[in-house]
């Protein structure tokens, strides 16, 4: 990209000090790179920098620095001239930025802003965390019944610099009352004297502020979306949430699913930049969990202390192949929940589906447990010192821990739908502790009957 | 929604064919809404409501439903009423559905088709899969330079209905290079002699024909764009790529990551859609080597055999640990792992970062280690049969295990990427195969100098 190669440039600019000369290399960089390139340098080049910005600029690059970035260049500018730039933000990104901060900067910095958008933020950031209304922003075009067409344009032209979106305008009664959406191209075809609601849609997809953000993210999505109304619990236009924003929503909300299934607390901060010991919270809590879950696993072994003791050779042998059932029923059983887990979050797959997939899931793990079952005897017979009898008794093993696996692992995440849970939890982790247990009362169930080993 | 309350009614109409009303019903749908509702009726029905519908309406809805619902409509409309449906779709819609298609039946519909529309399906057929040119679509607004603001509007008046978006305005000079955008809106603002080449923003992000849709999306998602042009290798404009069918390719890569991680061939298909043979075929490549690479694991046991026949007592206690000690390596190294597959997929980190990462991970694992091995010191001493000694010895081991666990989660992904492989790949199941090794190399040789056991 242009950027690399500017960024030599710029260094040496910066280095020298030469105002004008990066005032002019910096205006033929985007926002987003801008922003990028503020990272690479210290306290007092950032703000330099930054001072050279023209205001506008300076406030689009500030809404994409991440948030150490911005409280470095806040605590640099002092509290006025850094409200000044809140102020040049869109709302969302003022109150996402906002939000990050502890409650008492946030009342100190709002205590230099004009009032009404003093009171406007505040009452954005009363909305619960994640919620439409923490994302939506005000700068969209609202236009009440009766307005013209000529009228709306001129009011368009009036105000469109200031807007995030001018594609799609909304249509409001008196009290407020969203009543549909205009098409901008639809605008621009109409005859000037055209009434706004003749143009109408009145097929309205909205959502509520209090909505969690992640059905503001699948109703974008599946609409196919660039920006939706907001909606308060009177039906009254609030604000709109923008296509852009979703985007970020949706790669937070796949990053959470990640984390969760990778038995850790999710986190919306960047790896590199959290600390060792928060992350080391994050991960402790599923790791403790589990680990003490296992001490059934262990008891479901020490049970079956006699085949070990008792047949020391095919005791070995058993052992020796715990870790490969143990591992392949994990396999299967987060093939299926991950099947699942990703179907019910993309809306493909609902909770009174799970008796079509547990059929489902039934005839595949009939299918892959046969298979493993053979490559497992071949692989015994040929590959370990074991005889086909041991072979024989961890094969079949093998085929009955695919089945329970499978079963596990697609209902698992179905049940925590059921019972409101997220169904992301149920991943992996869980399954393997589950399907471990399953796997060795199976192997050693399996054995003794085969081999006539006495038990206790 | 609307849509819930409105089915029943839609049903009554469907099954006493009362067409008018019918068409009065659907009119206050959305097309989304619409091809859902399609979904749930049979072959008849479908063809009954379809043809009900607007011929601008049916093109969309066919556009927004599945393949298999396309297949069908397509084959009871017929092949002459099929391509004018293919005709009213957007290119991008069209060439999404065609790929899908087996070679004969595409050139058997395209033969219906106006011939200039047939060589530019066959064009982006041609683009390789999952690339840009695939995904792109050409209604989009273009102009020369020289065109004045005037103009422009008119031409936008004029053709604003074909379009996908009219937000962003293309400037092209006369060999179609890409020389800039204009946004509608300052359009809009500006007087009708300007010239559109004066309000030209020239700082150009675009992507090539052959670029793969993941890197579409990342700089969609990084630019907070709309719609993104795609220039072929001189540079010349060749279409566009709008956000929504970003958002559609972000959950694509994302559910092909969930798929590899639990070591799946990632498959483009809805769960509910699959035959069982599709879903075995894609689950069995990785279980049957994930298996055969657990014999290696099954060797250290059988190396250490003399472990747990010369010391049964102690043997039985060490072999009860292995699942919790596997289990517990699987899970550290699979959230190491998880959180450096997704830092790449978003582009949080780079392989350059690979020893800061490293040192994050040793300083992560020490604090985890030392928290699990005194838990489990604890656990083992009250929870099981097992002696202070045992549970010293399995928690040393699990302190060097989690160590070891971070440092292979971590740097797998970091060095799949080196060599040009998904880090996707390099997940969960490989590296748990791998700490399994690990593990109990580390189990049995602590236990083997701490209580002296004699080898071979």
């Amino acid at each position: 990209m242009d950027f690399e190669r500017i960024k030599p440039r710029l260094d040496a600019l910066v280095k020298s000090g030469k105002k004008a000369e990066l005032r002019g290399a910096l205006n033929m960089l985007n926002e987003v790179d801008i922003a990028d390139y503020l990272e690479t340098l210290d306290n007092e080049q950032v703000l330099m920098v930054f001072r050279l910005l023209p205001k506008d600029v300076s406030a689009d690059v500030f809404s994409y620095m991440d948030n150490d970035q911005r409280t470095r260049v806040m605590e640099a500018l002092g509290d006025a001239e850094a409200m000044r730039i809140i102020d040049d933000m869109f709302i969302d990104d003022a109150v996402d930025f906002l939000e990050e901060l502890p409650a008492g900067v946030v009342k100190r910095m709002l205590s230099n802003a004009d009032p009404k958008r003093r009171d406007l933020i505040n009452q954005f950031l009363h909305y619960p965390e994640n919620s439409a209304g923490r994302i939506m922003t005000i700068e969209y075009m609202e236009f009440h019944t009766g307005t013209t067409v000529g009228q709306a344009m001129m009011e368009i032209r009036r105000t469109a610099p200031d807007k995030e979106t001018i594609n799609t305008l909304y249509i409001i009664d008196d009290r407020r009352e969203l009543l549909g959406t205009v098409a901008l191209r639809k605008l621009l075809l109409a005859p000037d004297d055209r009434r706004v609601e003749d143009l109408m849609n009145n097929q309205i997809i909205s959502v509520h502020t209090t909505d969690d953000q992640e059905l503001v993210a699948d109703t974008v999505r599946k609409y196919d979306l660039l920006s939706i109304p907001v909606v308060d619990h009177e039906n009254r236009l609030v604000g709109i949430v923008t296509v852009d924003d979703i985007v970020d929503v949706i790669e937070e909300e796949n990053t959470e699913d990640f984390e969760k299934m990778a038995a850790m607390l999710p986190s919306d901060d960047e790896y590199l930049k959290t600390g060792v010991f928060k992350l080391a919270r994050n991960r402790l809590p599923w790791l403790l969990i589990l680990m003490v879950s296992a001490t059934f696993t262990g008891m479901i072994i020490t049970n079956f202390e006699n085949v070990l003791t008792n047949a020391a050779e095919i005791g070995v042998a058993l052992v020796a192949c715990i870790p490969m059932l143990m591992d392949t029923g994990g396999n299967c059983g987060s093939q299926a929940s991950t099947l699942a887990i990703r179907g019910l979050a993309l809306g493909e797959i609902e909770l009174k589906d799970i008796g079509r997939i547990l059929w489902k899931e039934f005839r595949v793990a009939l299918i892959c447990g046969s298979v493993l079952a053979v490559a497992n005897f071949f692989r015994v017979w040929f590959l370990t010192p074991y005889d086909q009898n041991v072979a024989f008794v961890v094969s079949l093993a093998m085929f009955f821990t695919v089945i329970i696996a499978k079963a596990i692992g697609c209902t698992l995440p179905l049940l925590a739908k059921a019972i409101h849970l997220d169904p992301a939890l149920m991943a992996s982790p869980i399954i393997t502790t589950l399907v471990d247990a399953a796997s060795l009362t199976i192997l050693f169930t399996v054995a003794t009957n085969f081999f006539h080993i006495a038990l206790g």
